[in-house]
Parts: structure tokens; C-alpha cells; sequence
């Protein structure tokens, strides 16, 4: 058993990998992005999900993307429509953030050499995703080993959501006995709403995130 | 001909870079990282250099680097020996930043997709390099491939110096009629000294930086 750091958001999906990590990890930690990004009441939602589940939480703050500017994504570009396409790229969500996931990986692997974690778990998957090229398994290979022939590391990255739709993300997380922190504390609204309630959780309903998320929910029960 | 970004940080190398990009390009841009290193001085070098060379200089600032804490180059750690081993790892040396070159890399392809820029050109040099496993071609090549999936881009990396030792850097900026800039203003030295002046340029001339520079100018002025 080997000890492991999670990518954490603060999402639905960061939070049941969370859960699956503290089911196979002898020792978990954490590490969070505050990137000046809209929906900033994730990182509050993280800290108090990490601190529910008795692992150690560190939160890493910037605004390079800010000083790029190139999201619809991030609180300095609130007026922007998060269903539009990208700026730089049509084929591409104009809530893509260029080379977020890169960046948060490459800061998490320097983060595991200097606390002498073996495994790095994010929660991207392929299935659902948002139209983001940054959550492939091809992706996250190529930067694996990109980094740690930079850095003389042996840094494993893991996926266990990789092929997963969201309905069987909701699944994994009932199997790792997690589901109802996923429910109450895990946060997914691009737009930051936790006041408005519903099965799967909370959040505007509107958004794209939201919509995946309860569409997952739906097809989550249904299999029941 | 197609447009070009340097990653610039105004030492040596990159400034050969620039003058050779310069030759070769319709179109230049550099950028320029702030991470709080101890010779924060080189990014004002920087920013004269691109101004004499009429052409644009972004500068990106952060404290990630500090926020990890992970290396004797950061102004965070300026107790620190620099001629000591890395506190990770006993094969590298002190002012090794973990994951840095990765994380510029990153942040200037973030920049180039937002440009327009189909080519990023960087210093890197595997020959003399001061045991810095992310200035390899492997990992650059493997970074570059990783960057492109991961937000559908076709951006290639050049390195010109890769396999020239300080000697033929000092060559190639004579050939690229930029000797006169490099000695004059590029800076190197880790100490940010820039009040001892050489024949090889400014610098405390003790650090591995300074070091470096004057043997690679000594064996430059031998072939000449």
C-alpha cells in the first residue's frame, strides 16, 4: 500500500475519488487549486469535506490564468456565457481553461516528490467529460511520464473515473461508502449556488455542470 | 515562416535563443516568468533586452514555487546552500526547482494558443547542464506531445542549444550577432550580482551559474 495524494476539488468527482483513495491508501492527502475561478465556494466545500473525512488539505493559490484571461471560467471573465464556445478554439467550451489540468498536475507532482507520495489520483474521466481535451487518458500518460523524466520521480497517476458516465461515478461513490457526503458537500455549479437543493445535490440546475450532474443522477436511480 | 514565443528569462541562453528566433522568425514574442527567485534581477535584463530587441515581453508572476518551498534558488530559502544536494533528491543539486521547466512550459503554450504562436523555442541545453533532468529533449518532446492533446493544439518546441556546450552557446550568439547583448546585458549568476563585471559579463563568479559561464568562455575565446 502506497501513500497517495488526491487532486481535490472539491467535486463530485474529486470527492468519490477521494472516498475510493481512503479504501486503498495507507495515508491520503490533498491538494487544492484556488485559481481565482468563479465558483471559489468549491475550495470552502473541499476543506470541510477533507476535514470531515480526517485527511490533510493543501491549498495551493494563483492567478496565472487570470493573467492569461483565456476562460469563461474564471471570476474576472464573469460576464462571459459559460455555454458559448471558446474564444481560441470552436470545437471547445468556453469554460475550457488552457492547460488547467496540466498545470494542476505538474504543481500536485512537485507536491508528491517533496512529501514522498507514490500516487497521484485525479478524478477526470473520458466518458462524460465536458468536451475537455485535458481529461483523456492520453493526456495524463504523456504527462506522467513527461514529469517524471523531469524530475527523476516515480510518480504514478491514477483515474478511476476515467471510463466512468456519471451515473456510474454516483455508483462508485455508494460502493465506497461516500455517497452522502457526495450529496451534501461535494460541489459541482459553475455559477458557486449552494442554496438551491435538489436529489443530487446543489447548484443553479442551469449550468452545464449541473445538468450533467443531474442527468447522472437520473440515470443513477433508474439502474437501481 | 511561422510565429514564435521565447521563453525568456534573460540569462544567457535564452537571449542567444532570442537572437537566433530572430533570424528565423516573421513574427517573435517572449515571456517572461516572476517566481520569486533570488536573481529576480535577470527579469528586469529581460525586459531591456526584448525592448532593445523590439520585441514584447510578458511577464507572468506567482509564488507556487514558494508556496512548495522546494528549493535553494527560491528568494524564500535564500539561507539555503547552493552548492549543496537536493532536499528530495541527493542526485540533484539544491537550486533544482522541482517541476519548474514543466510548469513554464505549460503556462507559455497556455500563452501560445492565446497568441496564435505555433512555436515555442527555449534554452534548454542537456550537454552542460547543471544536472537538471528537466533540461533533457525526452522531456521536453514528451511535454510538448502531452500539452497538444491536452487542448487540441499543433504547437511545436524548439531548442537550439540542446546539445551545445556554454562554449558553442557563446559561438552561436557570435554567429547570430547577438554577442555584444549576451555579454553585455543577459544575466546569469545566481546571486544576482550585477556589479562584478568580466570578460564573460556580470556576476558574483562563484555560484555554479557564474561558474558555468566562465569556463564556457574560456574554451569559447581558445577556438577562436
Amino acid at each position: 500500500m502506497s501513500k497517495a495524494l488526491v487532486v481535490f476539488s472539491g467535486g463530485q468527482d474529486s470527492t468519490t475519488c477521494l472516498g475510493w483513495a481512503k479504501n486503498r491508501f495507507i495515508h491520503v492527502e490533498t491538494i487544492t487549486f484556488d485559481y481565482h475561478q468563479k465558483h471559489v465556494i468549491e475550495i470552502k466545500q473541499a476543506k470541510k469535506i477533507a476535514k470531515m473525512l480526517n485527511v490533510s488539505n493543501y491549498l495551493i493559490s494563483f492567478n496565472i490564468f487570470e493573467q492569461l484571461g483565456d476562460s469563461a471560467l474564471l471570476e474576472v471573465n464573469k460576464n462571459e456565457d459559460l455555454n458559448a464556445t471558446h474564444k481560441n478554439n470552436p470545437n471547445l467550451p468556453a469554460s475550457f481553461v488552457p492547460n488547467r489540468n496540466a498545470l494542476f498536475f505538474t504543481i500536485a507532482h512537485a507536491y508528491a516528490q517533496k512529501q514522498g507520495l507514490t500516487t497521484i489520483i485525479t478524478g477526470i474521466n473520458q466518458a462524460d467529460y465536458s468536451g475537455y481535451p485535458d481529461c483523456r487518458k492520453p493526456f495524463v500518460k504523456q504527462l506522467e511520464h513527461a514529469l517524471n523524466i523531469g524530475s527523476e520521480s516515480n510518480i504514478a497517476f491514477e483515474y478511476p473515473l476515467i471510463n466512468l458516465t456519471k451515473a456510474q461515478t454516483f455508483e462508485l461513490s455508494q460502493n465506497e461508502g461516500i455517497l452522502d457526503i457526495v450529496l451534501e458537500e461535494s460541489h459541482t455549479c459553475y455559477n458557486g449556488n449552494r442554496t438551491l437543493k435538489h436529489v443530487w445535490g446543489y447548484g443553479c440546475g442551469d449550468c452545464p455542470a449541473c445538468v450533467l450532474r443531474e442527468r447522472g443522477w437520473e440515470e443513477y436511480i433508474k439502474l437501481l
